[in-house]
């Protein structure tokens, strides 16, 4: 099923909102113009019918397949599952996926500069929750000429803007896949957030989030992204993975002794590369934020008692960050109003990370549920 | 049960070694003078026999119960478990709890001075294990005169110094009890400690541990405890503590917005008042370094063949930290030998922390367990 690679594509962008057309965030301030970065693969067909929009986790990116350059080495974030006789086949369909605002991805964020000063905006950026970031992609939706998504799916924060998407435009997403994902995050989930978050603002390099052009916060940073991996791995995957393995003999010092402690190093030390700091602060925030029960004044079953998706729902069995037991909460919730929901719990052992890395077991589901889904959609037009 | 406090009790303070007599550490250097902080409660019974010493985790010190002045206002850290009529009553037992190397609660760690420089130790101070931990106490029981500890007792990280004592000194301990602990850490929670480290090496306060008289590392040191402390609950009890409730309306910046997120902050900021950033270095090393396999080169089971104390292992169900897995690590191990093992498994939402929590399920085993063991023993000794 993992044959073609889409090959190399290119980072497009997409602006808009001049004033008076500023975008209206959730939190009462407005932004604009705002630049979406998005990259697009296969082809949309005549009725405009087969269009995907992938969504992306905390670091994620638009660049889900492919290749933006030929020497680059390292495909998309999820290339495995993108691209031609891949589950979302991009000689089927078309695949669009946005990164989203408060990144630093090519999407207005906090380093993006704010047209009223030239500079960065840092801590000036409002704060963006998820409704706002699925709001921003639903303009470029529009752009794109879509009215109906065929599909939207995404993993983690992914899973949150696919559940806001059914919910915000429910005419617009005909199947909805959430994936390892939640409603609203536990407070121990919360806690970690925060954690990451202090050690950011604890850097003394962050500077009230006022760094671009000086030293960044690279090391709060890397302790932030140290505490996340944790989270996304299992304890069974880490002693499979790592045991309690060293690096070579005892250092008797505090420098790095264990394997798994050279394995968080080293993805502390490459994230900072990528990633900036206040997009994390701002990111975090809006997981954080997130309830979409708040949709249906405290209750889950009416804040999703207006969509029309289809949905299938995935958790797996050894993810403690989103554990199965919210997604169950959700397929509750759907059920509860009627609507049409599959559910799998996949077993693995890879912890939150499975959703990047179990990829047999979501390519089936996923190539069935878009099968049946246009089958019957086939079915029902025939029928009319 | 709970009944009375053991009032007001005073820290006293043991030294050994001047050289030639100078500790000789594990990891092969050597240290001395040895300062160990104790307390002492209850009364050493004529035949040296109702001795119990207390050992403790990460973050405990000599004073286990009581108040050390008439004006305190908290107790000693396992008060409600120490005292008359309590699981440790004293008013039949003579509870001894001592302070670890390393430590910096009255104990030679890295914050005492070096005699050989007249400045504190920082980072001078040479890697300490449990191994040497227990070995100073050994030296202290000995100093008290008492040949065979009726028990040694302790959660956590102090359930290791019992595992260690156990096999260090077979002839010196008749029960031992170790409490939500562990033969060895997880990956997982080496990960945590390694990531707590981070934070605090991060701090450009921290100047390689030579912060003393300066400011101290106590942004990293606060981080670092928040991350212990969201290992030390479980998910269920955050929920129950926290759910997703809000301190006020939604701040829309990065100050603190969930309770969950307050009471971290509280406690990492009271914490850093009370502890030592190099300490908290040098004890969550000697928990990661503790592997009591390598005592049996490499097997558990053979590492345990010569003990000689009755067991009561305790676990609890949600400590996700120290696994009940773990405990049953353990239990299995001493019953391959034969030895004399009771497990418990207690039915706990606290997590890790349940350890200091559930004072009426564990004074109920420990009462059983000492009662039963003395008069196994008045048996025993009657038909000799």
């Amino acid at each position: 099923m993992h044959e073609g690679s889409v090959g190399v594509v290119k980072t497009k962008y997409f602006t808009f909102a001049e004033p008076p057309d500023d975008m209206e965030l959730e939190c009462g301030h407005k932004l604009g113009p705002v630049t979406l970065a998005y990259e697009t693969y296969g082809t949309l067909d005549a009725g405009r019918s087969n269009a995907i929009l992938i969504v992306h986790a905390l670091s994620g990116d638009a660049h889900v397949a492919g290749y933006n350059a030929p020497s680059d080495k390292k495909p998309g974030w999820w290339d495995n599952m993108v691209g031609p006789g891949k589950a979302f086949d991009t000689r089927q369909y078309h695949v669009i996926c946005s990164n989203i605002i408060g990144g630093c991805k090519g999407t207005t964020g906090p380093s993006s500069i704010n047209p009223a000063t030239g500079k960065p905006y840092g801590l000036s950026l409002p704060i963006i929750t998820v409704k706002d970031m699925v709001r921003a992609q639903k303009r470029l939706i529009d752009h794109l000429g879509i009215e109906q998504l065929l599909c939207v799916v995404g993993g983690s924060m992914g899973g949150m803007q696919v559940l806001q998407w059914a919910v915000s435009y429910p005419d617009a997403v005909k199947l909805a896949i959430p994936i390892a994902s939640t409603a609203r995050l536990s407070p121990q989930a919360i806690a970690f957030d925060a954690v990451g978050r202090q050690a950011i603002m604890a850097d003394p390099n962050w500077k009230d989030g006022d760094y671009y052009g000086g030293r960044a916060p690279v090391a709060g940073l890397a302790v932030a992204r140290m505490v996340g991996h944790i989270t996304y791995l299992s304890d069974k995957s880490m002693h499979q993975k790592f045991g309690r393995d060293l690096v070579g003999e005892p250092s008797y010092d505090f420098n790095i002794d264990f394997q798994v402690e050279s394995y968080l190093g080293h993805q502390g030390d490459t994230f900072v590369k990528r990633f900036d700091a206040n997009s994390y602060l701002y990111i975090t925030k809006a997981m954080d934020y997130f309830d979409l029960a708040q949709e249906g004044g405290g209750s889950l079953q009416k804040a999703l008692a207006g969509v029309k998706a289809r949905f299938l729902v995935v958790s797996f069995t050894s993810d403690w960050l989103f554990p199965s037991y919210q997604s169950k909460e959700i397929v509750t919730a759907l059920r509860r109003n009627n609507k049409d929901v599959s559910y799998a719990e996949i077993r693995s052992d890879y912890g939150h990370d499975a959703f990047l890395l179990e990829v047999e077991a979501l390519s089936k589901l996923i190539v069935n549920f878009l099968h049946y889904a246009r089958s019957e959609a086939g079915y029902h037009d025939a029928a009319v």
